[in-house]
């Protein structure tokens, strides 16, 4: 390939394409290639199941593996389109030419997957049991009763986990040109840690499309990660319809940079087809000038077009309408209403909020907590959970109601003081699980760890578990899911898996060659996710090689 | 939402981000988002079509919009198919709302596309007739014969990227909530202007999994590239399946980054569909270190892996059997031989070589031709046109074969002189046309012309077209995509589209607006398109805002 010029790179950028290309020169010679042992390295799983137990045959998966349903969930269609799109998964992109063998079922040791529901509710909620148990062998084996491929789980959620966990068991050999599980008979037992495990999604900074978002759900899916915290408003861009106020979405970019409802809708319901609840939020009154595009009697004046306007009935008119409107299309038992980074300066310069502050004996911080209070008592009457980010504890946490989930981000050590007062907690710690702090490294996203600091057993069930943040600024569907991945995987293991598993591991070798595996697993999988190895996220490959070792 | 910590950048993109931060910054106040008025714009195409003329009228489309297809070539399947994607891509990301109206189809101005395809031929090769006419009206309307849209091709790849270009009049009203056609009646005559339109894709810096490149292929189709110069091997890795020497591919990075021939037949098979040339490349003799991994005698010694071994009758019995198993896949009549960047230097100080050179009495630069034309007369006895890098014609074009087709890529005023020889041309200027030159802006890309300084009409006819280079040292799957758009369809339009219509636009108003639209359209089908006005490829947007300006 002709290349007499490279590639053009900034300064600190050079220098690290110079040592890739100095790695990349030292390959030369008759060695083989460097990585050709990770081939035949043992099969790796993420996030870490709780109890495993493997074997040592080598098991060939018919390509045209028949789901067997049984129980009363087992004839659940989410279940059978979930089976369809691991067969597709399983057989697709690493094997198209296992398809093409054809005949000959009775000759592979996997031709059945059994998938047995005790429970036909396929509601989904936050505590679902996501629980399953996988037992994969041969027919005669010395560990096994029975030959094919089980699962058991008490809801499709917990099929649809353990679905996932067979497919990382399914590995295309190129030499034999078979799907195969090898280390069988393998004992699976597994069950997640925390009941919230969550990604945060801005569209307000960039809007995302439908069939992006749908990617950033799959690619969730594959990590087990269970809630989706659509952050679909902020100060920049108003982009969902609200029937009630329709003139709130000329807050949008553009006329083309909006959800509708049915847009909104087929979110949940791809979601939830993937054991993904959607937790949405609107993020008041700090967070909220674009509201004020479309009714412009939400600012509190044309030079103080943020916090939202708090003396005015209408306000929380329209806060009650978008809560109304959005409470058909989410049916997530959790709601997020923002409520940091609330810089009340400018009620206190306009003239009418002055005085109705005064009128009320108030200062600006008691307004903040009416603001917020008030928004909480329309989402509860909603049937809600509210959700704040952890200002609103750390302001008036003597006055939050009760149900509040506090949503810690400002640094560590916030969970171990909310559970104390009674609240629940879910730990965002910016430091290091903001995806968009692109110089955290992931092993320090893997060291985050939610019951840091809370010894007490009680205390430590109101940590619900955590979210990594993906803010918007600066990903746009060009490289969102690229600094989203690998870095959310590292802590989608923390939040499910059991945290022995977790310590009892040496972070840069066994970790780190499963995450290899995974961030590959999630490229085969048509997931642009970046190099692990990156010494900052987000980072292009510094020069050839392979997805295993970059 | 919370931020009181900025994301990391290196300097420069620090102070690139403080000016971004300072634009967003400017949109605080009652101002309508800065970009209201491009959702009133009119509608824009990419690329631009010979011939255009609309009208003022709006038609709405019916979201069950069936097919009528007519003439001998109408009932190909390919076609069937290419009608659903596109209906998908119409319906599906931009309006899943519209799908939910149902009913009352006869409301709607266009409820049946008219595909009329004159031949029944599918052969796709190069030069294959893409012209198509697109009529698009409503019953009784002035400039209407008939109601409806027709579109008309004499081959299905014709209508192929006539498809292309409806879905690109089909835009979501989101206060409608229909499918629309503005600017109605639509009168579009168009082909393209080369018959070679490409893009490189080099899966040996860097495997690329078969969903990146499929993902890969239906961006070209919706820029109308029409070959994927597939540069499958080189020094650092050997990926594909040759069943000829089963050990070729232990040249891969691991057993998980290969192709089965499977996989092969796969891509050459999603492509056609898409009306796409996969044209491959074996780079002899000077990028094939990997071939040695399998085949050790290939290489002139331990010492010396590259360029490959001249002297010994082996190394093009593989080549042979290389070029034999590649027949059965690659349909396309070109075949890429590289021939570049040849660095005969150890071939003189390898002893047996030297002897062979001696005997021969040939100096290095003699085995170097030896060598590229015994490969070229392998590849024309099996019936493909041979195409080999520039190197090849500077160095001894007197001896080249008459059929050789010369890649320039070293720089610009190279076609003028291969034509002159009377030598076809593809035109890959690497100033300009290689993607991985990041510094080089969309502007740029766009100026290429592959026609430039050769005035002799017949000499013309030998420019087959051009082609884009996305060589892959620093692109995987995480970044690849990113990479390729949005420039690559500035290389496009240069390619389709007539020359006057080119020169005769204003580069940084109308082109400008059309190229963002464009690359919106990529990111809402869920192509990772960079933002346009990045100062440097591959980069993230510098700051919230919309996708039409960024």
């Amino acid at each position: 390939m002709p290349r007499n010029r490279p590639a053009s790179y900034p300064l600190l950028l050079l220098l690290l394409a110079l040592a890739g290309a100095a790695a990349v020169a030292g390959r030369r010679g008759p060695a083989p290639p460097a990585n050709a042992t990770t081939a035949d390295s043992p099969v790796y799983l993420w996030p870490l199941p709780r109890s495993v137990a493997s074997g040592s045959r080598t098991l060939t998966v018919d390509p045209d593996l028949a789901l067997d349903p049984q129980g009363p969930g087992g004839g659940a269609p989410a279940l059978a389109e979930a089976f369809q799109r691991y067969k597709g998964l399983v057989f697709a992109p690493w094997a198209h030419a296992a398809r093409k063998r054809g005949g000959g079922a009775a000759a592979y040791d996997v031709a059945r997957l059994t998938v047995l529901v005790a429970s036909a509710n396929d509601t989904l909620a936050l505590g679902v049991d996501e629980s399953y148990a996988i037992y994969v062998g041969a027919p005669g084996g010395v560990n096994a009763i029975v030959g094919g491929a089980i699962i058991e789980a008490n809801t499709i959620y917990g099929a649809i986990r353990g679905l996932e966990t067979f497919s990382q068991l399914c590995v295309f050999n190129y030499d034999t040109k078979n799907v195969e599980v090898r280390n069988a008979p393998w004992h699976i037992q597994d069950a997640p840690r925390f009941a919230f495990r969550g990604l945060l999604l801005d569209t307000s900074r960039h809007y995302l499309p439908i069939d992006v978002i749908k990617q950033v759900i799959d690619s969730m899916s594959f990590a087990k990660l269970n809630v989706l915290h659509w952050h679909i408003i902020d100060e920049q861009s108003f982009p969902l319809e609200v029937p009630s106020y329709p003139n709130l979405w000329k807050g949008s970019y553009t006329k083309w940079e909006r959800y509708t409802v049915e847009d909104a809708h087929d979110i949940v319901n791809y979601a939830k087809k993937r054991g993904i609840n959607v937790m949405a939020e609107i993020d008041v009154p700090g967070h909220a000038e674009s509201w004020g595009y479309g009714y412009p009697k939400l600012w509190p004046s044309p030079n103080c077009t943020e916090p939202l306007d708090v003396s005015s009935n209408f306000t929380f008119e329209v806060i009650s309408g978008i809560l109304s409107d959005m409470r058909k299309i989410f049916p997530f038992g959790l709601f997020h209403l923002g409520g940091d980074e609330v810089y009340t300066g400018c009620w206190n310069v306009t003239p009418h909020v002055r005085q109705w502050l005064n009128e009320h004996n108030m200062t600006t911080k008691d307004a903040y907590k009416y603001f917020v209070l008030r928004a909480q008592e329309l989402a509860i009457k909603l049937d809600w959970t509210p959700v704040n980010w952890e200002e609103t504890f750390n302001s008036f946490k003597e006055n939050l109601n009760p149900l509040t989930v506090v949503h810690n981000w400002l640094g560590p050590g916030v969970c171990p003081k909310v559970v104390a007062k009674g609240f629940r907690c879910i730990m965002s710690n910016q430091g290091i699980w903001y995806l968009d702090h692109l110089d955290v490294p992931w092993e320090d996203v893997y060291s985050g760890e939610p019951l840091d600091g809370i010894s007490d057993k009680d205390q430590q069930k109101l940590v619900l578990g955590g979210e990594v943040c993906m803010w918007g600024e600066t990903a746009d569907t060009s490289d969102v899911l690229q600094m989203i991945w690998p870095r959310a995987a590292a802590a989608a293991e923390r939040l499910w898996s059991p945290l022995e598993a977790i310590t009892a591991q040496d972070v840069e070798t066994t970790v780190l060659s499963r995450l290899h595996y995974f961030r590959c697993l999630l490229n085969h999988r048509g997931i642009a996710a970046a190099p692990v190895t990156n010494y900052y996220a987000r980072k292009p490959p510094i020069g050839p090689g392979s997805c295993f070792v970059q």
